[in-house]
């Protein structure tokens, strides 16, 4: 097996959209259970929001032409016939010529009236009050619909809803909507593996390791709003990982798997998928770390075979399994804290790979951004990704970067600050 | 009442903080909870991670001294005395002078052995394997704590969990931590305010309007990975607003109502807490929009008062809000994505104001990034969030920025692409 010549990313991406033809679960939910989902309709409003033209200012809602030619040397005097307050019925006053109702900001329009003067143009005398100044049609008025418009597609399938969307769309009457819920199935491998739960408060077995990219790839899943299922760890055995595979591509909108795709001996999980006669599979991946990380396409639906090292396995999420679900959705990615920082330490890494550097990012006692590599290699080191608070990136096309050079990082943190400063 | 001289953000957080004495509500859960939660306890390693010396490479694992002086053409044979695996006991073989032991990456160190010499440096024969370069103590070693080690503080009491986190904890044996559970209470404030599901498909009756904020508002709490009870509408009434208010801060962490505190006639809300007798309250706030958002403490713990329009509360809630309850949690902030690009029109601001511009953000046909303010006013119009995806935040000593100036700007959604790009 092997993978000598490994793809990029972005050829893989390619390849693998081309096969992938599943749309996964839509479920209706309460708008209050909606918050980080991915919309799996077009949402189209019924009617005008705001329902009524209303008052932008507090003051006097009138009919604009009879403030014509009003001025502070010439006022012009109307007779108040009334209050309208926040909520209050339009249709509780009818302004004849020559009338006004006193009125609070967001108040609905009486009827027959087009503008409000504000209280600072007008001068109140018992049931009077004098105009100031003229307001023109619709002066100082939030008018009906300018929020949205009845019969306007205000959200589009693949939208990831966020706070303000929901109330927008409870301002539109809508109180359920259709979100994607993919469920995706997480299978670990290796004979190393056991359960945190059944580990002695003195650690593991000699030999045996804690199984914690569940729990890694767990979070990765629901950050995106999808549902996961673990499926428990599987020994190295080719058949049986072929049968709980085989399985989860039936009852998942997509699988996850970790381990069994290193190099030689180890390469159980990319053997087992290729008994599924997958319609598509590449083994391996020109980053770094992640290089074994894998994918298959099987009945249409994605199987994604990530490192057994968790760090590869998360990053190997970011660049395939983010993306992926994401185009199944109809999504985009959210956009990412970036940010400028001088490089502490030079950093190598292999040409034509894309790498992932985790770095400590801090702002130095100068006032200037400091970037310090943390590690290049050791892709089981999880806990670079708790000390660090960032990613840098370097491209295929370079071979890593200099000592003093100012580089881009991707934060995952706040921004630490250097001792002292 | 009025607040004719508004105090800044800034002023306002300084002062609050010092009367908050209330600590929220801490819960124990298990890992796969606590994702998005906020540590209430540090977090110590019991044991070394990992527990054993293992192998970084596929190889042999040899006692270092035997490979002294090896070379292609003076080669060191080795007798093979077995094979570890990953996940195999490190006791299964005891490894004499002259002894190796074949060995997958990631196995660990059969006794004695305390180094790897990679297959590339070897030739095998048989039971015998030539060793064609020497290794360093400790060579192609992962060694025993090399991730984490044992008695180390890994994490720190208001540390935020991301998906690795809940790896490295589970790496470290820790099933269950106590994270931060602050219980917010909602209270929604107005005469005009209906609930969305008691609105006909035809929108709200005259003069009504949903309570679209409170959506805003529930999904900005749990994004902090808050939990938030909504108590209803309560009508323009100072006395009972004072007795929901009065009791929510007996059974919450905080409390946050919307509406009832903009200026003059429609003041409810803050004369209600007014009743309670706060320890501090500050009426309105100078910025754009937002300027009634206001904030009290009541017994040590945040009332929140926040504007009854939907985007003046979202305002008010980042600049308020979030700040002080990650304070109370002992929390940062997340690091925001930050883009720049060029204004596409003049935006004026009032001075000595901090002001939120909704805007739009589009990459042009030409390849440069522009940023078209959408709306300056209009403090109901949530769906300019919807159509947005940026905020441009103009601080309190400037009057605004001038058509092509080149600003930053907070992206809350991706980059748009201009029609035909």
């Amino acid at each position: 097996m092997g993978f000598k010549e490994t793809k990029t990313i972005d050829q893989v991406l390619n390849e693998v959209i081309r096969y992938i033809r599943h749309v996964p679960r839509v479920v209706e939910v309460p708008i209050s259970e909606a918050l980080g989902k991915y919309l799996a309709e077009d949402v189209v409003a019924r009617f005008d929001v705001p329902g009524f033209n209303r008052s932008a200012v507090d003051g006097y809602a009138v009919r604009s032409i009879d403030t014509f030619g009003a001025s502070s040397t010439n006022p012009i005097t109307l007779r108040v016939i009334g209050f309208l307050a926040v909520g209050d019925d339009p249709n509780k006053y009818v302004l004849n010529p020559g009338e006004a109702v006193e009125i609070s900001t967001g108040a609905p329009l009486p009827v027959n009236a087009d503008a409000v003067v504000m209280y600072e143009d007008t001068r109140r005398s018992g049931d009077f009050v004098e105009v100031l100044r003229p307001v023109p049609p619709m002066g100082n008025v939030s008018r009906k619909g300018e929020d949205v418009k009845a019969n306007e597609v205000m959200f589009r399938r693949g939208m990831k809803l966020l706070p303000w969307d929901l109330g927008v769309l409870a301002s539109m009457g809508v109180q359920r909507v259709r979100v994607f819920l993919p469920k995706i199935a997480l299978i670990s491998t290796g004979n190393e593996l056991v359960e945190v739960n059944d580990v002695p408060s003195s650690g593991p077995p000699p030999g045996k390791v804690i199984n914690s990219s569940r729990f890694v790839i767990e979070g990765l899943v629901r950050s995106l709003g999808c549902e996961l299922d673990y499926l428990g760890i599987v020994g190295d055995d080719e058949d049986k990982i072929a049968n709980i595979i085989g399985n989860a591509i039936r009852n998942y909108d997509a699988v996850i798997t970790t381990g069994g795709v290193s190099v030689g001996k180890v390469d159980y999980t990319v053997r087992a998928v290729m008994k599924l006669n997958p319609e598509y599979l590449s083994h391996g991946l020109s980053i770094r770390p992640g290089r074994p990380n894998s994918i298959a396409v099987v009945n249409g639906k994605p199987v994604f075979m990530l490192s057994g090292f968790p760090v590869a396995a998360a990053t190997g999420f970011d660049v395939l399994v983010r993306p992926i679900l994401l185009h199944m959705m109809g999504g985009d990615d959210d956009p990412k804290p970036i940010i400028k920082g001088i490089l502490t330490r030079r950093v190598s890494t292999p040409v034509n790979t894309r790498s992932f550097v985790r770095v400590r990012v801090y702002l130095g006692k100068d006032g200037r951004v400091y970037v310090e590599p943390l590690a290049l290699t050791g892709s089981g080191i999880l806990s670079t990704l708790v000390r660090g608070n960032g990613i840098l990136i370097v491209p295929e096309n370079r071979e890593g970067f200099d000592e003093g050079d100012e580089v881009e990082v991707v934060l995952i943190r706040p921004l630490f600050r250097e001792e002292g400063s």
